[in-house]
């Protein structure tokens, strides 16, 4: 009883999730909830031109539970360099090999590193300890900032960069559970976890379509994406363009 | 005759300079300068009370021929916890004993790492290998994100977070030049590399008069500011309210 009671009194620890609204995202972020954090979600409206993907990623965060949604807005058409952020062509109908070698236009520069530098903020803001965040190193071999190399030197820059981790000593842990998974292993765990894949949003350049869009179903993260259903044997349920 | 018809047409190496258009950083963007790098002057609208300091900056990037000026539009209020981007009030009238010790109000969680986040990501986009900025560990020595470790942490976190530095090994190099230097070493040193300190603005929480404002002359900036134009013996050129 003594414990059910201190249970219910004492505050859960809290996670910071980075969920853009993708469906690795929202399966990082159950994965936070399954370990029982009260968890924070954050994303960016950062210019991107699948700006969809920041409705996807409210319905994510409250049907996954999460206590705050925040919405950092920052302009990273300012500094370029990216597909995703101009007026570059989005690379379709690429073959997944082709995907997963090289650094694709869409890359953008030091995006995890910008994003986990904000997400440190709010971790420290809200007494947070841990950031969830849903890299995967197999599918974007390309993207540096998806190794553990680059997670393991945040963590390392976290313990000197704040008060929380300079002066309480208070060590930061990133979760980045979905790291070596393949996109048909976070099919199966998301729906083992309750995740509704049908409120995620993948595709970087989503075809508008009267008041709605669909994915486009041939730029990489879609193929991606269809290809970890295909492998898992289910049903993508988010619909395509063609 | 060759080294100079040669020194002609290589472009010479990029820095990117954060300048937030106070005093510190003008010193490190004209250090840069001296050093015969072109610059790329970065600043960021981030909902500071101080926003003054943003057409200081653009003065201050031109002033000291700054080949770029770019200013990153990024909410910090959507984070909170700072007396810069929020209600709370900006503390006054310290001596400079207290600003040196604890942790002010006015400290931005993790700001020192979201703003090299973005220079970092500037920096693979222009081909720069070299961020300049103007932090300082005596004046500070209560905000973790101005001392040596988290600046040598955040090389070392660039060398595995962009293609640059992962892929072609470009080792990034960050320049703290003022790290060490006193507010009177600051204006000294300032004086020497030709900056115009008239256009520098440091005040936290500047008082509007007519159609201009004045530097309130007693926000901790300003404290620091004009002991450092005392000690060096010189009269600071920008008005104050009191």
């Amino acid at each position: 009883m003594l414990g059910s009671i201190r249970g219910m009194s004492e505050p859960r620890p809290r996670a910071v999730c980075l969920v853009s609204g993708g469906m690795d995202s929202a399966v990082a972020l159950a994965e936070a909830r399954d370990r029982k954090f009260d968890t924070v979600a954050l994303s960016f409206d950062y210019g991107q031109r699948h700006r969809r993907e920041l409705s996807a990623a409210a319905q994510v965060a409250a049907a996954l539970g999460a206590i705050e949604h925040k919405v950092v807005v920052l302009d990273l058409r300012t500094i370029g360099g990216s597909a995703l952020t101009s007026d570059l062509a989005v690379p379709k109908d690429r073959s997944t090999e082709a995907i997963g070698h090289g650094v694709p236009t869409t890359y953008v520069p030091a995006r995890n590193t910008v994003f986990l530098s904000l997400a440190l903020a709010l971790a420290e803001v809200v007494g947070a300890q841990h950031i969830y965040l849903g890299v995967n190193a197999l599918d974007y071999s390309g993207y540096p900032d998806c190794r553990p190399e680059f997670l393991a030197a945040f963590e390392a820059l976290a313990r000197v960069a704040t008060v929380a981790g300079a002066e309480r000593h208070e060590a930061l842990q990133i979760h980045a559970p979905l790291l070596k998974m393949t996109k048909a292993d976070i099919v199966r765990r998301g729906r083992e976890l309750g995740v509704d894949f049908a409120l995620t949003h993948t595709c970087y350049d989503p075809v508008v379509v009267g008041a709605g869009t669909l994915a486009c179903g041939r730029c990489d993260a879609c193929i991606l994406r269809l290809k970890g259903f295909a492998e898992a044997g289910f049903t993508d349920p988010v619909p395509y363009a063609e």
